[in-house]
């Protein structure tokens, strides 16, 4: 039995922040499977396993490999069908492809210009050069530029998570009862933020952030395992 | 056998433009169930069956009232287990409150303002009474005000979508291979929509306008019964 996680990492080789591999290290305590987190730079992600990934997350679960986190979560529910279930059957599966584009359409971005300073500060000398050039091309602006637009963006973020404050108001989780990959989805994007900016991203006493710190009391407090201030 | 649906209606009696009417009617064809489909007035909703309900759907279930969109599916869910299922298992359910959140709090705020005098406009004067009195509370302005907002809108309606629009580039439904009831939460806004407005709410190039349109097409195309040119 041998399942490793290929996962970005902060220049200490601790501090892995990436949003997507937040919601496999979830997904795989949530199914009950032990996992070596390997860390990478960018550098090394086309060297991973047989050289065809271009991002991580990657898995290589004893042979089996996977490298995309929706892709990862459904191979998970079904090689380990004895675990709790990540997506509580198919209209579930289906489903958190929605939190996931709503994830990707509206959170990523705003988070991703807020945290593209503070991100680049942890990574080592080579990773700051790859990341400045992909993000300068993404933003079509130098990565202080998108810095500065980080007060209006952060104004702006609270309204955009009322699609999940409206479900906390009537449930515990995106996924009803208990925490499902939808769930996991959402947190990964808090998580990038937690990890890699001095401040919180949204006010202590919103719903969501009272959400996301039972995430991180989950499966055994790993998410509280990493922090900023981890070296 | 007796089911029968309360659905606000136009001063013509038959033009449905309630989205949360919409939604059930779907929900009620899709488990094969057939209904008495009963116009109301807003006058009219406080004498609905035991006059407990303040708002539509109401569905009186051989006896049983439902006065909540959601919980009215959830109820049929239940109660008609040989049909079709309308949530796909316990995670679907959880997260169709995803996305009736994400209806609600991005999408029926600007086509209620887009709508708001064309909805006027096909009322009883009765009814017209009532609804301007309530949307100018709730608008804090008056309906022509609310109206003047209209173009600026409809031209940030589109982006959105962006979340539904992420999920058709992988599936055709939010349900997955099928429609579910998170299908028939989206669709009953751009239904509303299709019915009180004399013009489209998004380009016909759109993937969301092509899943639209399926939608119209299911269930004997009840949807298409119903169009802003019946009199």
């Amino acid at each position: 039995m041998s399942v490793i996680l290929y996962s970005l990492c902060a220049a200490d080789g601790r501090r892995h922040y990436s949003p997507h591999v937040w919601k496999i290290i979830m997904a795989l305590r949530h199914k009950g499977v032990r996992a070596e987190v390997r860390p990478v730079s960018f550098a090394d992600i086309a060297a991973i396993e047989d050289g065809s990934f271009k991002s991580v997350p990657v898995l290589n679960d004893n042979g089996h490999l996977e490298g995309d986190s929706f892709e990862i979560a459904v191979h998970l529910e079904r090689a380990y069908p004895d675990g709790p279930t990540l997506f509580g059957g198919p209209g579930g599966q289906a489903m958190a492809r929605f939190v996931e584009s709503f994830s990707q359409a509206v959170i990523h971005p705003p988070v991703s210009a807020v945290a593209a300073m503070d991100m680049h500060a942890l990574m080592s000398p080579a990773d700051q050069a790859y990341f400045r050039a992909a993000r300068e091309k993404r933003f079509g602006m130098t990565l202080e530029q998108a810095a500065a637009t980080r007060e209006v963006e952060l104004a702006a973020l609270p309204a955009k998570f009322a699609p999940l404050r409206g479900v906390l108001a009537k449930q515990p989780w995106l996924g009803g009862q208990q925490p499902l990959f939808a769930d996991y989805i959402l947190f990964g994007v808090l998580q990038w933020a937690r990890i890699t900016l001095p401040h919180a991203l949204l006010p202590a006493d919103d719903p969501v952030s009272a959400w996301f710190e039972r995430c991180l009391d989950l499966h055994g407090g790993v998410g509280r395992s990493v922090t900023l201030s981890d070296h």
